[in-house]
């Protein structure tokens, strides 16, 4: 595979350069956002996603949108439009409301998006230590840089491993339904030029038995304070064969993913997802007309079952319900940075 | 969904008729083959899959054969082309070589078929009393009538379940990557009836901890003598999230299954599929050209994971060592159902 410009998003001077994400893995197709109309059509139809990148789409947005329109109530409207383009990306409303809040919108934006590059960097360098030399990696979903718009979380700290001379084997679940660890992980493994194979999501065990798997690492979608994780369907389940096969189990992510306000992951929802994304695919329909489907969107792992949480601040270790609080009122990574 | 003819196979005077599961679940098609070359064709295809439902089939098209060719020499090489149709089915010529030795051949076919309705059937009686009142089952790949060209065999314990009054609710794994439970497990169920939820493998772990799953049923493709089981790729993975939620974990297959001759799992080799059933779909490519993909076609769960074997001679507990060898001189079910 030939290497290609896969930058997720970037600050083009007149507009906002993005990779189209639903192209991939098979056209790698960078396109320019000027208008409000293109931004929004661009978060809406899923061509940029992954909450960090979204966020840093739409802080560009804004910064643009700032540039070329003069009338302020259009401006803010336009804003507004960008905000709400996915009403549940926390990180969507976040990036905005901080861009429109400072006094150099641009400047602002940059800054989101050079606070992403160093808390990624601060989480594979964190992460290097826990991969031993020839490791066997196991993954599910998509955690790499066009997730975050960065340099990625959990498959960040396997390219860092590479980088570092370390020949980790990347092993890529599907992760059914939408596929995210065919389509993408593997594409930017193989762009990074790791080695990777990709497997079904049920060849795990077999995997962790036969070819001799050294650690899991995930990301997370929402982590409480004793360390129960929400992330992708299927984590759960691979969290359990990791212990029972005596198999490391990292979970890396930034400390805004941690949810100080919650003790436990029952008090996580589990949002459910459209039947079609199981019942068909592509368009063409799989199981029959009607069936019943359970097609919850993300799982929780239990905190006793999470290794080490892999963080900018560094490796963190049990007990959990002592060591995630403490994370809460660390100085911004972004400080320790500069 | 309306009910309907869904019989796998059946003789039919002057034809084999038989249920094409190409077409499912869209389209219930029967077919009726006359001529060695659709007899051939409908093996070749997967238009009759299942190992012990091709045996059936090849077993009356032999039947029919005989009644058609009145030349000996064309009659031997017809029946040789039917056996030879799918060289890895070893009921297959398991079945042509029982009927080409017997003197009336479609009463031997007639035999074959109803040893295997009959052995279909007392694998789901052993199994009844294991099925508690309203219990939420979960199971794996498709075990039901179209793949044994009777009553099944996990999926016929669910079905016989269901029949008792028992109120099971059936939990489907999608089983990636061709889809048996999507396609055709859903299929089965809802036409006999039984409450039925579609879920992504990796939905199982969830399924257990939130849906309060009371029990897995599964079949087998072979069983060592102490109790290792190799089935569908998935399904080890299955047993370890049971045996973690302390759920019972069966296998209900009958005791053409086990493998009298290996001690244990690690004898059974892994037979390895094609790339293209995980990295494409329904002809559409889904990850990367070139992407390196590992497909192992079943895996190996160790006995000490399995709660119990359903057969047609009951239910077989630990220690398997002893049990299963025990199992190996007893008289024929079919003798036992006259």
């Amino acid at each position: 595979m030939n290497r290609l410009d896969v930058t997720p998003v970037a600050w083009d001077g007149d507009a906002v350069r993005y990779l189209d994400q639903r192209a991939l893995p098979h056209a790698v197709r960078h396109e320019r956002a000027r208008t409000v109309e293109e931004i929004e059509a661009a978060i809406v139809t899923l061509a940029v996603r992954g909450a960090p990148c979204i966020g840093i789409f739409g802080a560009y947005g804004v910064a643009l949108l700032r540039a070329t329109l003069d009338d302020e109530a259009a401006f803010r409207a336009a804003a507004l439009r960008v905000r709400d383009a996915r009403p549940t990306a926390v990180n969507l409303a976040w990036a905005v409301d901080r861009v429109l809040g400072s006094e150099d919108m641009l400047a602002e934006a940059q800054t989101i998006h050079r606070e992403q590059i160093a808390m990624d960097a601060a989480i594979a360098q964190a992460g290097l230590d826990l991969i031993p030399k020839n490791a066997k990696i196991l993954t599910h979903c998509n955690t790499g840089p066009i997730a975050t718009g960065a340099g990625g979380t959990a498959l960040g700290v396997v390219i860092a491993a590479h980088r570092a001379g370390k020949n980790p084997h990347l092993y890529a679940d599907e992760t059914r339904p939408l596929l995210q660890g065919a389509r993408l992980t593997t594409f930017e493994a193989m762009q990074a030029g790791v080695p990777v194979t990709l497997q079904p999501d049920g060849a795990a065990a077999i995997a962790m038995q036969r070819k001799a798997i050294d650690l899991v690492i995930v990301g997370a979608d929402r982590i409480a304070r004793n360390g129960d994780t929400a992330n992708k369907i299927g984590t759960y389940g691979l969290a359990i064969l990791a212990a029972h096969h005596k198999i490391p189990f990292y979970v890396a992510a930034p400390r805004s993913t941690f949810d100080f306000g919650i003790e436990g992951g029952e008090q996580i929802p589990i949002e459910e997802r459209n039947a079609d994304e199981v019942a068909a695919y592509g368009g063409a329909r799989t199981a029959p007309e009607g069936v019943d489907v359970y097609n919850p969107a993300f799982d929780v792992t239990p905190g006793r079952l999470v290794t080490a949480f892999i963080t900018e601040y560094g490796v963190i270790r049990p007990p959990y319900a002592d060591e995630v609080p403490s994370l809460e009122h660390r100085p911004n990574v972004s400080v320790l940075m500069r």
